[in-house]
C-alpha cells in the first residue's frame, strides 16, 4: 500500500478525517474484508526509494497507489521499477487522484486527464455496477451512494477499459467511468476513482468492500507462464518450437 | 427505416409531436445531415411482411428500428431474415425501446432488460461522449442535454459493447450506456437509447446528428470478404488452403 | 457436465478411446486438478429433459457442454432454461463441436460457423497463450502441442471475445481463436475448441488443466447482485433511487 | 510516412529489393489504392528533428512508422511531440519492427516484446482476417500468403487490442496477432506486422491494400470534439455544466 502521505500531515481538515492516514483507513477495510488472506504493509514518499525497493516489490502481490500533491516528487527510477514489476505479474490498484500519477500514465500511454469540480462540501456521487458478474462487484449494493465527493467527469483520457465495472453519476449531471480494469503483460491494473482526502470516503464500508474485491482480483495476475517479460524486454526473444 | 408506427396513430399526445411519424422526423434529420449520400425508405408493421421482404432487405445498407407497443407482433420469420442479413453485412441501428425488440435480443443473446422510470414530463438526460475519436461522436457537443426524457438506467443486460461511445446521466442519479456499438459477422449494430414517443427528442438537431453519424458508421460493414456466412451457416465449410 | 453421448456408443473407434465417454475423461481431469473444490455430475441427451431439469440447473455452478451429432435433438425448452440460468450467474464451458449447439448460438447471437477439415489421422494443433495473466492460462505450457486433431479455422463467426486467451495454428497453415471468454448477464461463458471424439485429446493432461482452470473461472460469475435478471426479463423494472 | 532509412543504404541485399527505400514501395501502393484521397510526404531519421517538426505534424493526418536499427537515435522530444499529436487526433500506423520503437512503446505502456526467428530465406506467413466487417479488411483475400517472411510470434506483450483484425500463422507453427487497432485519446493507432527489409513484402499488392485501408481508417480519428487534450494535460479541467 503506497501513499504519498502529504495531505494528512499538512492539512488539518484532512488529518481530522484520517488521523492514521488514508492508508490506515484502507488497510483497516482490507483486514476486515480479507482477513488472513492478506498481509498489509505501507510505504510512503518520504522513505528511501519511497519504500519501493526491489526487495519490497518482489515481495508484493498487489500495490495500491494514492497520490495527489507530490506526483512529480516520485523518482523516475522507482516508477520504472514498479512498471516492470506490474508487467511481470504484480497487481496495481490506482485510487482517485492517482489517475495523474507517473505510474498510471506510464501504463496507460495517454494523458489520463479528466474534468473535475471541487466545491466545499462536495456533491453526491452515485456508483452503478454495469458488470454484475465481475468479482470486483461481488456483494456490492446497486448503487453505492457517496454523500459528499469531489466531481470527476468525462472525457477521461484513458484507453478503453478491458473491463468496465462501475460508472458514476454526480449531482451536477456528469458521468465518469469510475471502475476500470486493464491487463498489462502478466499483471492486472484497476483504477477506482471514489476517494478524496477531504471526505471520509475510505471509511465507508461499501467502498472498503470494493477495494478489498479489487485487491483480490488484482492479485490473480501472476501465473509463472513463460512470456517475454519486462526483464528481458531490451532484446527480442530468439525462439524455436522444438522439433518444428 | 422501420417503425412499428402504432403510438403515433393511437395516442393523440404522440401524434401531435410526430404528425409524420417518428420515422418522418428521423428521415428529415438524415436527409439534412447526409444529403445525397443517403436514400431513405420507410417500412411499418402493417405492411405485408412488415415491409421487410427479402428484396427490400437486399437493397438496404442500413436498417433503423423503432418498436415498443408491438414487439410480439413482428413475425419470427422476418426476424430471422433481418438477422441473417445483418450477419451478411447490413447495418442495424436500434433506437430507444427497440432494446426489447426480437431482433435486438436475437443479436445480443441476452435479456436486454433495464431499469426505467416514466414520469409525466420526463426528466433531464445528459449524454456524454466517452470515445471522442469515434466517427459517431463527430461534431457532437459535449454534452448533449435533452430536457425531457424517460429514464433508462443500469444494469442494462447487454454484452459488453465492442465500442462504448456515449454514457448518459439522468436527473434521478442514474447512468446508462446510451451509445453501444457491436460487430456481428460482417455487419455492424448500434444501440442508441435517447428518443421517446412522448417527447420531441427526434426533432432535436444534436440527436439527429448522432443518428446520421450512426447510420454512416453502420453502413461501412459489408466488405464482400469470403466468410462462412449465415447463408451457409447450416453446414460447416470444408476447406483446404491451396497447396498446403 | 453435459455430453450428448452418441459417438462413444455408436462408433467403435470412439468407444475405444473413450470407454467411459468423453465426459469420463473430462471428469477425471477435473477431479485431479480441482480435488475437493469440485463435485462432478454428468447428464446426457437420453435422460428425461436431457438431465437438465430446473432442479439440476439450480444446483449447478458450472455446466460443460459437448455435442456434435445430435444438436437438433436438444429440446428448445431446455435450451431456454439453460440460457436463463447462465444469465443468472451459472458458468458455461462449451467444448469443440459444441460451437454449433443451440445454447452457444443462442448466447452468441451469430451463426458460430467456421472452416474445418477432418483428415484421417488429423494434424498437429499448436495452442498459444496470448493473455498470460488470465487465470485460465495458469500453469499452462507455452505452447501446448496436440499431435492429432481436427482442423478448425477462421473465420469463426462469433462476437469479438471479451477476453481472448488462446490462439491455435494447424499444420495446414490455418489459425483459430481457440480460447474465448464472454460475460453474459451475471454468468460467464467460455469456448475452448481442442477436443474431438476421434482423438484422445481429453486424456492429455495439459488440456485437462485448461479445462479445470476454465471451470474454476466460469464458476466465479454469480455474485448475488441485484440485476434485472432473466427471471423478470419479460417486464422492464420500474425503479426509483430512494430519496432521489 | 516516416522511415529511419538505414538498412536500404547500408545493406546491399536490402538496397536491391527497395532501391527507393521501403517508404518508396509503401508510397507507391498508397497512391495506387487511394489516388487523390491521399497526399504523401516522407521524412527520415537524418533530417533535422527527423523531419517531424511541429509544423509537419500539424499538417499530417496519418503517420506511418518504420524503424529497426536506430530506435534509440530517435530524440525523446520528437517522440513526445508525436505522442501528443496522436492523442489530439492524428492516426499512427506502426509497421513490423516498429513494434520496438519509442513511440509505440510510449503509446502502449508495455514492453512490446515478442518471439522471433530470422532464417535466411524466411518462411511462409499466412494472414487471416478475423474481423471481416472491419474496413481494414475490405477487399483483402482470405488468407494472404507471404512466401518469405521473418517469424514474429506470441506472446506479444501489448495491451489487448481494441479491435483485432488479423492473425498470422508461420511455417514453424507459431501464431501472431498481426493486425491490431487501438483508440488513444482522439487518435487511432494500428500495428501491422508483415514487412521486413530482407523480403519484398511491401511490393506485394495485397499488403499494399491492407496498408492503404489502414491509412484510411487511421485518418478518421480527429473529430474536433471538446476533450481534455494532451495540450492541456498538465492541468485538470475545472468545469461546470451550464446551469447545473
Amino acid at each position: 500500500m503506497w501513499n504519498e502521505h502529504v495531505h494528512e500531515r499538512r492539512d488539518p481538515s484532512v488529518g481530522r478525517i484520517y488521523p492514521d492516514g488514508m492508508h490506515g483507513a484502507i488497510a483497516e477495510g482490507l483486514r476486515r474484508e480479507l482477513g488472513e488472506r492478506v498481509s498489509v504493509s505501507c510505504a510512503t514518499l518520504e522513505e528511501p526509494e519511497h519504500g519501493l525497493t526491489a526487495e519490497a516489490l518482489a515481495a508484493t502481490d498487489v500495490l495500491t497507489w494514492w497520490g495527489h500533491a507530490a506526483h512529480d516528487r516520485v523518482a523516475d527510477a522507482v516508477v520504472e521499477r514498479v512498471h516492470a514489476r506490474v508487467l511481470d505479474g504484480m497487481g496495481l490498484l490506482v485510487l482517485h487522484s492517482g489517475h495523474f500519477s507517473k505510474i498510471f500514465k506510464r501504463l496507460m500511454g495517454t494523458t489520463c486527464a479528466l474534468r473535475w469540480r471541487s466545491d466545499p462540501g462536495g456533491e453526491r456521487e452515485v456508483i452503478w455496477t454495469v458488470n454484475p458478474g465481475h468479482p470486483i462487484a461481488a456483494g456490492v449494493p446497486q448503487p453505492i451512494v457517496i454523500p459528499h465527493q469531489e466531481m470527476y467527469g468525462e472525457y477521461f483520457d484513458i484507453p478503453p477499459p478491458d473491463e468496465l465495472v462501475f460508472i458514476s453519476s454526480f449531482a451536477g449531471g456528469e458521468v465518469f467511468r469510475s471502475g476500470c480494469c486493464y491487463r498489462r503483460g502478466a499483471g492486472r491494473v484497476m483504477y477506482f476513482s471514489p476517494g478524496d482526502q477531504e471526505f471520509p470516503v475510505y471509511h465507508q464500508p461499501q467502498v472498503q468492500r470494493v477495494i478489498a474485491n479489487a485487491v483480490a482480483w488484482c492479485g490473480e495476475g501472476a501465473t509463472g507462464n513463460d512470456l517475454p517479460s519486462s526483464r528481458d524486454g531490451s532484446s527480442k526473444r530468439h525462439w524455436y518450437l522444438e522439433g518444428a
